[in-house]
């Protein structure tokens, strides 16, 4: 360790995008580009390790200062970004071309799944002799990485759904019915719990929380909708796509085989439930609530791919954090003194919000996921305070709505 | 006219919300108060004609000058909205009530149905002998008032839907595939045209645009996909919600019935196919793309009412000229100049953009809406580059997203 490794470095972007995900790309080459006497070359791979193995490969030092400040600030992988864990024959051509392009240093920017693609290419190089640094580049909405204290994309992504529920709130306000609203977790509740953050008071929505860190009870639901409902005359709901039953079969799938609903082109390639990109899941609690409520006015939406891509509502201290991630990920290489490594955040304590960086082994983060804890939760369906301290400063804080006093008018006085 | 009218004003707030209809209720209390010899009391009914006759009515000018800023740039109507056509019993108790608490102006905020209720009141107001001057307020994110260059409201959506589609392009760039995103828009495509404000070049989506003022047939659609994907291996389509065969039947709806899909819960109190608060539209039409064409990844996702309420992207201009309109309504007013009418909205020619007020008749906005004219339209799926100068100054502009330049790597130099 700590000995200087000379060759060029690759990056990649994989998973689903965030709003920040270039922040870090830019990092990367701001970095990489301060060690040109070690990194002789600043590559990008397209497509994650799909386009390593087509060698599809650009010269990130070729780029601008002005149009990578551009990329930066502009939503979704710019490098493009892939799913895929390679093959054991794809492994072998991996290293292959690490070799042939004097390859050194691999970051790969993503959630655990591309923390256990940045691992597995670790033990291949080392396995083959080629010694390498690779590193993981933190990057999920979903907020479900272990060991780190929050992942960047997703304050950028809560500030969103934050938003998008306080203004949804005073459209209810404005027209009262019972409204639902499907926020992307597939496995966690972050993301949906987020939509608490502009709440004021226990009369702002939303007024229930659906997470996949409790068991869906359809009849519990359905009450909890009632009695919501009588008291305001008005009921805002916020649900994880990933709500389950008992036996973790998602409620959507439970809901299609109850009512022999087709749910046509609604399976991913794995044969699984399709619970992003499609309405199904707002659309049947909506006719849920319809068929056995007397509610007049109930409403879904599904905030789909808007909450990890949109252009104009980004948390500032996201796209911080998230540049820094790219630097540190560089500086850890370079520096030798750990030879792999995903980059971590923790709070730096104080009175104000203050983070930083840290690296954590790569079998830390790779594969399992992070729920959201007991103590940020309050029975079935709420949040807990807590929460709200841990996830506001992330979210680059959310104003709060204004509402008229609304002082009833004094009798008229004939002129 | 032109005479002096001494009693108190009252002002209401009707249909969808939008993002700036209450800079138009600041804009009437800011106004009205600087009258206060002519107009005795500033008041707001709740709800609309709704809490009129309920007589639910508050003092608005008992609200300070810092809660109507902040209401002001709270979304969604802030006395709470109605829709309703008031009876000929009803017509009569507003008459009663108008006289009882000497309201001598009566405002409503809201589209073409508002401008008929406007309409209602004033012929209501002038048989019966008591006089009233009586103005609607323009606001829609649908664009479709007649007479006005453009509605206030739409601006501020417009952004929005712009924005959001330029992150789901770089989205959908990033992981290919066929994604469909449905605006809304029952009758007009003002809103999902305004999708494609973020574009720089034909590679940027949105790539199909499908409006209701052309007729939607299913096999052009599907031709039109495959063949954007064929060229560019992946393709984004913008929907209006409104979307309909030669005979002006809901596209959803022919679908459901040619399929035999259930659409439970899915029609609205007149017995309509629901097209607003739900994803079926979008998944009608991923479900179709998946069935007749062989591409892999299909998603779709409707932007609901998210667009008509989000908070943190507003457009300035929109803004501006939502208080605006509510100012001018109170000076027509009390200037006696017109006894009625609806605020519109001009452009002023110059090479940069300005607009201006006017009063138009009543009847001249009442009832009727405006769709797209063919010159902003570009064949059956696109907008014309008329278009994008006429509705890219209401949206506050648009700042382009970047790419990289993706210079492909020189062979590798060995160290």
């Amino acid at each position: 360790m700590g000995n200087l490794l000379r060759g060029a470095a690759v990056i990649g972007q994989s998973g689903g995008p965030t709003a920040v995900i270039n922040q870090s790309l830019a990092g990367y080459v701001e970095e990489a580009t301060r060690h040109s006497g070690i990194i002789t070359r600043v590559l990008g791979m397209l497509h994650g390790v799909q386009g390593m193995l087509e060698e599809k490969l650009v010269d990130l030092a070729a780029e601008s200062r002005d149009t990578l400040e551009g990329v930066a600030r502009t939503p979704a992988a710019a490098l493009g970004s892939v799913r895929k864990k390679p093959s054991a024959a794809e492994c072998h051509r991996l290293v292959e071309l690490f070799r042939r392009h004097d390859i050194r240093y691999f970051f790969y920017i993503g959630g655990n799944d591309s923390a256990e693609t940045a691992q597995l290419v670790e033990s291949l190089t080392r396995e083959s002799g080629h010694e390498m640094r690779c590193f993981h580049v933190p990057k999920t909405i979903d907020n479900d990485l272990r060991v780190t204290d929050h992942c960047p994309g997703y304050g950028s992504a809560a500030r969103f759904v934050a938003h998008a529920f306080q203004g949804d709130d005073r459209d209810n306000r404005s027209l009262p019915g019972v409204k639902i609203n499907v926020v992307m977790g597939r496995h966690a509740g972050w993301l949906a719990a987020a939509g608490t953050l502009g709440r004021r008071s226990e009369e702002d929505g939303p007024h229930l929380v659906y997470l996949p860190e409790r068991v869906f009870e359809p009849a519990a639901f359905l009450a909890d909708v009632a009695e919501v409902n009588r008291r305001l005359g008005r009921c805002l709901v916020a649900v994880s796509e990933g709500i389950h039953d008992a036996a973790d079969t998602p409620f959507l799938q439970v809901y299609a085989e109850r009512t022999g609903s087709a749910l046509a082109g609604q399976k991913d390639s794995h044969g699984n439930v399709q619970l992003s990109g499609t309405g199904a899941l707002g659309d049947a609690l909506a006719s849920l609530v319809t068929a056995e409520l007397a509610i007049r006015r109930v409403r879904s939406d599904t905030f789909g791919y808007l909450q990890r891509s949109f252009p104009a509502d980004v948390s500032p201290v996201d796209a911080r954090e998230a540049r820094e991630v790219g630097r540190a990920a560089v500086r850890a290489a370079v520096s030798g003194e750990h030879a792999s490594g995903s980059i971590a955040i923790r709070r730096v304590a104080g009175p104000a919000y203050g983070a930083e960086t840290f690296v954590t082994p790569l079998d830390t983060v790779a594969r399992v996921t992070r729920s959201m804890p007991d103590e940020y939760l309050a029975g079935a369906n709420g949040v807990a305070p807590a929460f709200r301290d841990y996830a506001l400063p992330l979210a680059g804080g959310i104003e709060p709505m204004v509402d008229l006093q609304r002082v009833p008018a004094t009798a008229a006085v004939k002129a």
